[in-house]
């Protein structure tokens, strides 16, 4: 069975490191969409997402899909995320589902049976560490226990503005979110792949390149989640910090610019789509 | 309008600081609910939902949804919390849902849209401090925009084992938690009511009345919700330490003591939830 770290590896080889968010805003959508799905606005998040799957594949071999947009829209948005996230395996996406769930004991073994099960069938999920290492450990058994292989990006250092409040906190070894990372670090170590990487990977913003490099260093074997790139203010530069020299060890995030590159009237928003993916793959893989 | 400190005053006036968990688990559920329902198991999660409703009703005027169980089932999960929460608000319940939600900006604000307006409608959600005051911040807006008002319970200090692992990282002013703890304190006075307390409560674990103290202390117009009293260890008399003399200011939450203080075989488990009931609520109240 190929490892969870392998089979993101072979993703980032295959198309590059850009992961395409997924986060449907119905005022952002397509005016034609919102016109014919007005009564029914999750399946224009269906509709939707199917389109920018098909858009972006030959570009990006990595989704994610935000849960708070679908869950918004109750029962009927779940459906739509189950219906987008098996379309996207069946496209060959490597999925990641974006919901920082944490809780404890049985009530997370809950979330990841969700998450890595039949219910959303993700390949990652994005989980909060506040809780500590007894709230993390059912998400990490559950992740192992799956076929294939299942793995977690837990949230070090966040790309807020405000993320440093508790992020930042200093006690005398380092700030809370250097005892994160080592934390990760030493969980990651239960399942590496064949790619020298784990399965506990970290959530770390492109907005503030120099703990993205100081986090690199603390977590060399750690799949690294980069949010922030584009929308947010960081650059494919910032962003390739968080990259090991083999080009492997990190992938990077654009929700809205992968999303929304367009005016819900613009009759264009194909060829924007198509066009920022193209655009991102090439800026993050250097060239 | 009466603000959301004063609603939730009210229902621990009436009916006692009582929180009745509803974590609806499958093989637990009595034996008639696991064969009348096999092939649609979230419609047994309804029905016995509402059962529990009923039964708790002359005890305990307020119920916490948990959501992971509820997510476990899909789209169909999700529709039943839907009605449950429904059927709460119809029987006059004050409804939390514990989703410990956790994310920033728009994201933030389309997780508290989902909470309060009409996709869960509740009157309460629990939220993760990690990501910082920014992303805090919707939660709030949302809650004080919505009629009637909505609130918060951000997590503080976790009653699982090891929730100390970076909730009691301490710097020179004090643990992560006491500067969690502060913050709430100080979100909370934006909106306090007749009753003295505000809109933003804590989550304070009754497994370690120590800090339950000291917490009560740091957060005197702050409510509590207090979990881990019954099935997690915590007494009622270790509860009891998070109220204020006005016999306000924190509720107590008891999941598996509550929904599921029977074997699956047991004729008698609607007499058992009953007595349960009574019991924890007359314990909570120091009859």
């Amino acid at each position: 069975m190929q490892s969870f770290a392998d089979l993101l590896a072979d993703a980032v080889r295959q198309n590059g490191p850009l992961c395409v968010g997924i986060d449907p805003r119905w005022e952002s959508l397509p005016i034609s969409f919102q016109q014919k799905f007005a009564h029914a606005p999750a399946e224009a998040f269906t509709h939707f997402g199917r389109k920018v799957l098909e858009l972006c594949a030959p570009n990006s071999g990595i989704v994610k899909f935000q849960a708070a947009f679908f869950e918004l829209f109750g029962p009927a948005g779940m459906q739509s995320m189950q219906t987008l996230i098996q379309d996207a395996r069946e496209r060959g996406y490597f999925v990641i589902l974006d919901a920082k769930r944490g809780d404890i004991a049985s009530t997370a073994t809950a979330y990841a049976q969700a998450a890595f099960g039949s219910t959303w069938n993700a390949d990652a999920l994005t989980v909060n560490p506040y809780l500590g290492a007894d709230a993390i450990e059912p998400f990490i058994q559950e992740a192992r226990k799956a076929e294939p292989q299942r793995g977690l990006f837990v949230l070090v250092r966040t790309s807020n503005p405000g993320g440093g409040l508790f992020q930042n906190l200093k006690n005398e070894t380092g700030p809370l979110y250097r005892h994160v990372a080592d934390a990760v670090a030493s969980w990651n170590e239960g399942a590496i792949g064949e790619c020298g990487y784990g399965d506990v990977g970290a959530v770390v913003g492109a907005t503030n390149p120099h703990e993205l490099r100081e986090l690199r260093e603390a977590m060399p074997r750690v799949w690294f989640l980069v949010p922030g790139y584009g929308a947010q203010g960081g650059t494919a530069e910032d962003a390739r910090a968080a990259m090991r020299p083999d080009g492997l060890g990190a992938i990077v995030n654009s929700s809205r610019g992968m999303t929304f590159p367009f005016q819900p009237e613009d009759a264009q928003w194909e060829a924007r789509i198509q066009h920022a993916a193209q655009k991102a793959q090439a800026e993050l893989r250097g060239e």
